[in-house]
């Protein structure tokens, strides 16, 4: 007995969404291994398990794959800020900035995405929209996210914020610069215990309020 | 007539020296072009125009010649922050950290200091040896400096601060995160006015005072 065109289709695209996994987790690795430049779409096939001409009629050169990889890896620790986290969430601003401090940091810090911002630096001088492409959607995003939600609630809290945009990357920055820089340079031996993250958040967060409010 | 000993090793010094000179310039010019990986000694000899046995008369290996790059140019833009320069310069604390801010972050943003970093970075992986170099030299000689110069402006100035080295961070992030983290992923074409970098600095004088004093 055949399947129904219905169900044919249904396993047509989930067999597709299986292989594009599977070589966007494939790309991941071989990026990591050898860079940008020295990439293949030869090697991402070899280590999907694919023809190369499945890789390219999934994504349409090196710089779609690799553009994709970035959206993946970074869109997956998301800070998640929408203008109403600090209007909602219970406890006191302070303690919800700490929340968000915390919880930020650690998804900056994986493994995966420090390794994905080093190569993408490495490769920013040659390749530029590589770059941009991660500021786009990681740094620049969450800027934008959290300027929203820092002006909403400095007009609920009353205090002044004359430029939402400078504050929310004061904030990023003393959340997470310090431990970031170290890691950029250090590489992978060097690690952080979650007691030593939680510490530079808070201390961020504190000092953003003592400036701040 | 020929010339005294003494003569002829003042002039095979300085020979020796303009020689060395040479090599470091090319080895800059070699890394910056292809990277830690692909450059070789060859090519630094080439490009400064000494035979491969000179290079290696001056440097044992690559990583020894990688290494002295980074200290010339890590060096050259040193913070030179000491223990009494809020003591002895003229002006308010405010203008004084605000002088140093200015200076420093101008110093970080020079085109080969950040074609450096990036380069550093993204080999930080494969070669950590490499970035901690760069830490040791830049980052993390910066912080020590800058800690004992606020540690003991503190106590004649009579404010508290706990902790010199976060405080020093801090002061560090605000000042230098923002652009710095933005000439990191959008690369050479991505360039800041000398107003723009001096409000940068402003701002995070402002916030760190505001926060500490």
């Amino acid at each position: 007995m055949s399947s129904s065109p219905a169900t044919d289709n249904a396993e047509n695209s989930s067999r597709a969404d299986r292989k594009r996994a599977a070589i966007l987790k494939a790309a991941q690795e071989v990026f990591f291994a050898n860079g940008y430049v020295g990439a293949s779409m030869d090697q991402v096939a070899a280590s999907a398990a694919v023809s190369k001409q499945t890789v390219y009629k999934h994504f349409n050169n090196k710089g779609a794959l690799f553009r994709e990889v970035v959206t993946n890896v970074v869109r997956a620790r998301d800070a998640g800020i929408t203008a109403d986290f600090f209007n909602t969430s219970e406890g006191s601003f302070e303690d919800q900035l700490r929340d968000f401090a915390r919880f930020f940091l650690k998804g900056v810090m994986q493994a995966d995405v420090l390794r994905l911002r080093r190569l993408v630096i490495g490769e920013a001088a040659r390749f530029p929209e590589l770059g941009e492409t991660f500021y786009d959607l990681g740094p620049k995003r969450a800027t934008e996210q959290l300027a929203t939600a820092l002006r909403e609630t400095s007009v609920r809290k009353g205090f002044i914020l004359n430029d939402p945009e400078m504050a929310a990357e004061q904030l990023l920055s003393l959340i997470l610069s310090i431990p970031l820089n170290q890691a950029m340079f250090l590489g992978e031996g060097h690690v952080f215990t979650d007691a030593a993250l939680d510490r530079y958040a808070d201390e961020g967060v504190r000092i953003f309020l003592r400036a701040y409010t």
